[in-house]
């Protein structure tokens, strides 16, 4: 998977990519290109057999601060309709383009985590999370609608329709704890631990077995809207899928064996 | 806005509107005439332009009784199939006119909770409560099922599926301490307190941006049963369309400017 | 209803079902044939006057250890995928059957309650559980993906997108204090307590209304993946039919004279 990047960090090593923004001095806001850039980033991921597990990383005792108010609000209030909806539908890409890369997404989110940012914590699969981290959904307070990349579908299965609902509408910031009482952050760590952490979590799901763990991810936003019946349906045929997968019959043999299976993705 | 109702108490003041059931002697429960009145008054809210937000208060220490049992109920136990429907459609138009109004709705939930006054709490954006609030979905105590205007769909995605089925089952009472562990309530307040916060909560909701939150509430029902990537679309879409909003601009104005944004609505 | 039953244990005692699987040395594991015999023994629940609500129950300390791996995916190794697809739809059917059977189903979990167990579990409508109760979505253990019998879809819906995700992706278990404050348990109970406690819930439940509680359960499932004008239209179709039910008219008499209604079914 490539790493040459430019408007973001980006490495992989062991099969765990590791991305965060890279301007931790104005606590990580995104721009136009570095949109453009994680959204291909992202895309390019579904055809790589490299990467198996990503970790979006805070920089500098920061996740994000969003959507950079000079280099992109300014310009936006100028832009014509057909402007606005290229880059609405571009922000909307990136959080696609995570939900469909096939492999978890952990976002370690330290500090400041908010609009764009807390957005794509919110498309993150898991999220482990320091005691500073404030994630906040804070359209409103730019004159906007909290319906922003997804989040009027996506944070109310996480964390509940009232609790979201009040989150979008005052864009305050949600704390680490009500995070983690509400099923937002899956785990609260000491902020000297938190990439430690996301990288064992990440260590751990990047031994496989990585083909379930891509159907897993599927059939999570596949099935999102679903009637029981039909996810019931979908789930036979993908399951049945991954049984003929090797990695099964590795399971099944080192169980037999009473040995722990090395899984190999196929 | 138009305050002049006869089956229920409504007063608009600096653009927040609040309405109560009025019958405290008898905890408020709703006869024929107040399900049908709200129902026109919160249909008409959708093209007003005072009204910002509603809060729907309690009343003499308690939020509803629901359905009166002497008013109502007997009578439906004499109607005809086409009678009941012409009821139940009439009770549920009342939940789709809270959530199609247009702006955030506040229940202010103190005392006793229950049956189509639990669905009214269930049905609005944010929950305020005190300690004394019982809310409980009781009609399975009637001798009916759990699925009454809307429940069976919206206390899941409130509360959990779980939680939603025992309270629905059971026709239980859901206490101010789990309302507010479950996500419920957004806030538990002491009792005098209720409508101080509730109508501090409005206040702050009221100075918006308004289309902002017109379009959320818009955009948390609309997306209710879309894909993840109808979802993003429609933001994109919904989005774009706030971006064209002079509250957008002002509020980048007053961000460079190093003042608070004042919000016009528009 | 019938009790004779080869594959799992059965019995009926006033509108009460219990079931339990019955390997208790084995940790109850499921095979192809207590697949197969519960799928077909909820399925003809529809049709039965006589089980009011079932019990799901433990057995000798534990739930269920899931597919039995010598019996189950030792051959499911060697299947074709013609093979394949009939067995993931045989079990999901038996989540179907579960969701389909028209009665409330109690799951009382004790200890090991995992794979195809955890599952059933989900599928139920109510959980008790023990303080040893440990429930794993186990699937990636054994090299496949978390979409099994419709995990998630479900899954997230009662505990959440976040909390499901971890899960399902890292089969780790749920402990019966997760579970708990994650709305999957209704209730913890001591270990000596939970069949009695169990049977207490049913026994209530089984006093009725029944038609109301079969209509609850119907539409918690059938409004799944409804906006919410449908769900709301589908429950104004729903309560007038049940509005036309003996129970309703009993509950009203009862109600005037004071008395405690007790419900017929019909």
């Amino acid at each position: 998977m490539r790493t040459d990047v430019k408007h973001f960090k980006c490495k992989v090593k062991d099969g765990v990519a590791t991305v965060a923004l890279d301007r931790p001095e104005r606590k990580n806001p995104l721009t136009f290109d570095s949109y453009a850039e994680l959204r291909d980033w992202f895309r390019d991921l579904v055809y790589d057999d490299e990467v198996k597990v990503v970790i979006f990383a805070s920089n500098g005792g920061n996740f994000s601060s969003g959507g950079d108010v000079h280099d992109i609000i300014g310009p936006l209030t100028k832009m014509s309709m057909k402007e606005l909806l290229n880059f609405t539908r571009m922000t909307g890409d990136l959080v696609k383009a995570i939900v469909n890369c096939g492999r978890p997404v952990i976002a370690a989110i330290d500090g400041i985590c908010v609009g764009a940012g807390a957005i794509i914590a919110m498309a993150s699969d898991l999220r482990i999370a320091t005691p500073e981290a404030k994630v906040g959904f804070l359209f409103t307070r730019v004159g906007l609608a909290g319906c922003d990349m997804g989040a009027c579908a996506i944070l109310p299965r996480i964390i509940g329709q009232g609790r979201a609902a009040e989150l979008l509408y005052t864009g305050r910031s949600m704390s680490a704890e009500e995070g983690a009482a509400w099923g937002f952050h899956n785990k609260l760590v000491a902020t000297d631990q938190l990439d430690a952490e996301a990288l064992e979590w990440a260590t751990r799901l990047a031994a496989g077995p990585n083909f379930g763990h891509m159907m897993t991810k599927t059939m999570l936003a596949q099935e999102w809207s679903m009637s029981i019946e039909q996810a019931i349906e979908a789930e036979a045929q993908a399951q049945a899928i991954c049984m003929q997968t090797g990695d099964f019959e590795r399971a099944y043999k080192a169980f037999v064996a009473k040995e722990r299976p090395v899984f190999e993705g196929d």
